[in-house]
């Protein structure tokens, strides 16, 4: 596949998924604009790696958006008098989204990246969403995806004059969390530079035990590959 | 129709139209939740009249949400440095989508209104988009309503667990400015708390010239009501 000179959008959380996503997306040889949303009070630390995977991976812009998702409340990573489980046996099952869900996330952060596109002339749109080792979020889904695809094509005055059409690119949603590992190590992707946990302690320390940091380590575990980052509990490989 | 006790979500911009339309959900019995955007800097104007309309329309909540389109650029309306047209006499035509469109705006919106409303529980979303006096924005037409409905059915927790479904209501989708001008007069809006105007002076006077301003003038011409706000220019009704 070539993309050579092709600009394209790419959500950039901090975490593994959408690192490696960054990474399949300059394999394809599109030029990065990665884009970071700042949108509740625990993820200082998923901004800092968020800048440093952005700068190793050479995107050509990083923008870090504040939106305040907190204000509407309503979930357990933007409020925290909501408790983030832990040690949870049933992830990914779809009738229990846990409270770690954020209302309209994924919408909102996709409706600001077809804004920046159509303003930098880019069509292409890459989210790291999983449809596999996920925790059960609706918004992950392909179908949710083909939706919103149609929405930019119908919503931008690029698309509506019919100059191109959006592509929302979901290069992992089929894969198990170890071939994302395994495709972003062949790729060059720093895992010690990513955050994934929702809960870690105040020096930073992944809590090893909610659900984003079990879905990683299950995933490192089955890729026979050590995961750089520090856990507080003793982890096993 | 009726919806006692049902809560809705109804984007209020401020503007003629999205006030009419807050008084339609008012009249059809909703308890209104107005949601409206500080999104550029010239619309100071347009957060005073929403914060008017909502108390005379008895929002039980007006929240104001800042959000940074300016930074994306790319619209007269957020770039001071792109001139807002004047006297355009091709108004409404799809080929011409002209400077004052925000890339991706309504999808923008409508993705916080869908948040807002998962976390009241609210199934009923209110936009005042019009297809047919308006300024040829893509994201006003009914195609691109009905594929965002579909996301948030898709993208909702909600939603997803079969609780409910969303529907995003557009009651002056197909009315002419006249229309609406009417339909809010028999409802009780006070037209002389909105402001319309893409340009207006210093003291916040509309220019009358703009788009925003001649739909405006020929929908109270039409209607045979006085426009009750100020203009630059003088208005023969």
């Amino acid at each position: 596949m070539s993309a050579k000179n092709k600009k394209a959008v790419v959500l950039l959380s901090g975490g593994l998924d959408s690192a490696t996503v960054l990474a399949i997306a300059r394999s394809e040889g599109f030029q990065l604009f990665a884009l970071t949303f700042r949108y509740g009070q625990r993820h200082r630390l998923e901004i800092e790696a968020a800048k440093k995977i952005a700068k190793s991976l050479d995107a050509i812009e990083h923008w870090i958006i504040d939106i305040d998702l907190a204000r509407f409340g309503g979930s357990a990573l933007t409020d925290s008098t909501i408790e983030v489980p832990k040690d949870r046996t049933d992830l990914g099952s779809p009738d229990l989204i846990p409270p770690t869900y954020v209302p309209a996330r994924n919408t909102i952060f996709l409706s600001y990246a077809i804004a920046w596109a159509e303003v930098i002339g880019a069509f292409d749109i890459f989210i790291g969403v999983n449809a596999i080792d996920y925790s059960g979020y609706p918004d992950c889904r392909p179908e949710f995806i083909a939706a919103f695809e149609k929405v930019a094509n119908l919503a931008t005055a690029a698309a509506a004059q019919d100059r191109n059409q959006y592509k929302i690119h979901t290069p992992i949603i089929n894969m198990t969390k170890r071939e994302i590992i395994l495709t972003g190590t062949k790729l060059g992707v720093d895992y010690s530079l990513t955050h994934s946990c929702y809960d870690p302690d105040e020096t930073g320390i992944s809590c090893g035990r909610c659900d984003s940091c079990r879905l990683r380590l299950k995933g490192f575990a089955e890729a026979g590959i050590k995961d750089p980052i520090e856990y507080q509990i003793s982890t096993k490989e």
